[in-house]
């Protein structure tokens, strides 16, 4: 098997940096918009062999190091007994959600391995299918559930959670413990199933001051990876440049960073910790020659051992192929020399 | 007048640090809704009158030491040339949006003493009405204004903005710079007309990684404040935390932090420099003991001398009243002993 990844989130001497990206099986893809022509993306997300085709899909295409197994971060909070629907053009919407002490009592603790079986299926199948390629699984951290828990769809302020935790905070540590234990239950799963590495998805913690960060969110990113063994474990926060020095109370073994802080200020902060990113996802709009320059920037600062190159944040939707099949190609080609120093 | 906040900016031994905070004058109030019933948003911006009265509102309400002048930080791309709309419950959309030379070449350098008069007649208004409290002048900074002009509304990813400072590079620096003098003038004229000091607010420079801003968004609010003598001049860049190290750049006289960023952070990297923030704009949803534990906790970090205090963004339509009344509370009951240090 390709053992890049791994190599890199040991922070071994290397070839070359790993590179795979976020959102890499997704609707940037002409492919992948042909198989969602037939099927809503919940169906998608809940059917293995369907699953599994389109995670092996941008490995076709292009010479990644990973895959990552294509499902949502939201089944954890439909396993706790919550319904969850994707309107046309519009993003997850809850209509149950969660803001009262009652509310909360009719959540369940998940049974992980029957409620939450479609990804480690899929990611066995993606094994059988792509033996050579490691594969990731992932979950979204408890913070980031919460919010969507709380404030029944996405938000620009939050404010029911929020709400929350300023005026209920007893009741939004309960809700969060819970949906940290299933979210860790959920990845050691992935583990068990053949998944090489996890990544844990803070989209939302960047909303919160850091005091309140350091109280609702990392902690309950910590509570999920402590139970997480037998794979390197990443976390991924996005808008974490203010906080860096606070990314380790999580635990996690390497860190995803935001496309707005400087690899270099990550590395002078989090020292030889592996590094994944962060190649802002808009440049893959730009030429070849500006993608190779940034790209090349990015290896510079992480230095030559404990980096694998992705994106800052998940590839749009409207990003053209060639972009991605340029970054592919600078992190192969500038690559090498900076591992060699 | 009431000189704290002048004192702030400049560094001097003060009583207790100033307050105001941004979007004081909003939908948050009653006697705002009020005034919204009758007239759009857009009139209301045009017409001084009214908006030297709903500049006055939250001073009738709170002890605040400063007001902002009532205005939107689009009419300058209106005296640039182009139509600016605010359908029912949306963001501004500009029907014809700038991304290439030609439209460019439509673009006008305003002359904005002709063009740009409702804010400065709003603040010659509101001197006349409230002679002893300092008001801010402001403007929205060249990157963020170059957002809309170049997308047409509000974005998530800023998609055409982005693409045209990668693919057509020159033309974004033209664009930039015209935006940049028209600010610049119209902070000028705003002083001119008595304001105290200025505000430049960069609400979308934060989307970009670090050598972007440092070549599309920075540089070009250092012209406009560049072209602004007699009053202090501020620079508010939302999601800053990354980047405090860059901000001195623009030459500002002080700068305003966002919520996501600790203060003694910022005070470390930024040093003396005169400091705005940083609550929150949510915590105001929090108990009273909340919000005071959290005012305080940044008067403490930011240290006696050269702070202002601020939310760390605009406030919320949905804000409770009493949240305000606890955080400017906050600042009169503790911020005494704080600057007697």
């Amino acid at each position: 098997m390709n053992d890049r990844i791994l190599k890199a989130l040991r922070g071994e001497a290397i070839d070359r940096p790993p590179v795979w990206f976020m959102r890499q099986a997704g609707r940037y893809l002409p492919e992948y918009r042909a198989v969602r022509a037939d099927v809503s993306f919940l169906e998608l997300c809940g059917d293995p062999d369907l699953a599994c085709e389109v995670t092996l899909q941008p490995l076709r295409r292009f010479e990644l190091d990973a895959a990552i197994v294509f499902s949502d971060i939201l089944p954890v909070l439909e396993a706790m007994g919550r319904e969850i629907q994707f309107g046309k053009g519009m993003g997850p919407q809850i209509p149950e959600p969660v803001r009262t002490e009652a509310d909360a009592a009719s959540l369940r603790q998940p049974d992980v391995a029957k409620d939450l079986w479609v990804a480690p299926e899929t990611i066995r199948r993606f094994r059988k299918a792509a033996p050579d390629t490691p594969i990731f699984g992932f979950a979204g951290a408890p913070w980031t559930l919460f919010c969507y828990l709380v404030e029944g769809s996405g938000s620009k302020n939050w404010v029911h959670p929020k709400q929350m935790i300023f005026q209920q905070p007893a009741l939004a540590h309960h809700i969060l413990g819970m949906i940290a234990d299933a979210a860790g239950d959920y990845l050691q799963l992935q583990i068990d199933a053949g998944a090489a590495a996890v990544q844990l998805f803070d989209t939302w913690a960047g909303v919160l001051a850091p005091d309140d960060l350091q109280t609702f969110a990392l902690p309950y990113a910590k509570r999920a990876l402590d139970r997480v063994k037998g794979a390197p474990r990443l976390y991924f926060m996005k808008d974490n440049g203010p906080v860096l020095h606070l990314l380790p109370t999580t635990g996690a073994d390497a860190f995803g960073i935001d496309w707005r802080t400087d690899l270099a200020a990550a590395r002078a902060v989090l020292g030889d910790t592996p590094l994944q990113g962060n190649l802002d996802p808009l440049a893959l709009f730009a030429p070849p020659e500006v993608i190779h320059a940034k790209a090349r920037h990015i290896m510079e600062a992480a230095g030559p051992r404990g980096h694998i190159f992705n994106l800052g944040h998940g590839v749009i939707p409207a990003t053209p192929i060639d972009g991605v099949h340029a970054m592919i190609e600078a992190v192969h080609r500038y690559g090498p020399e900076i591992c060699a120093r």
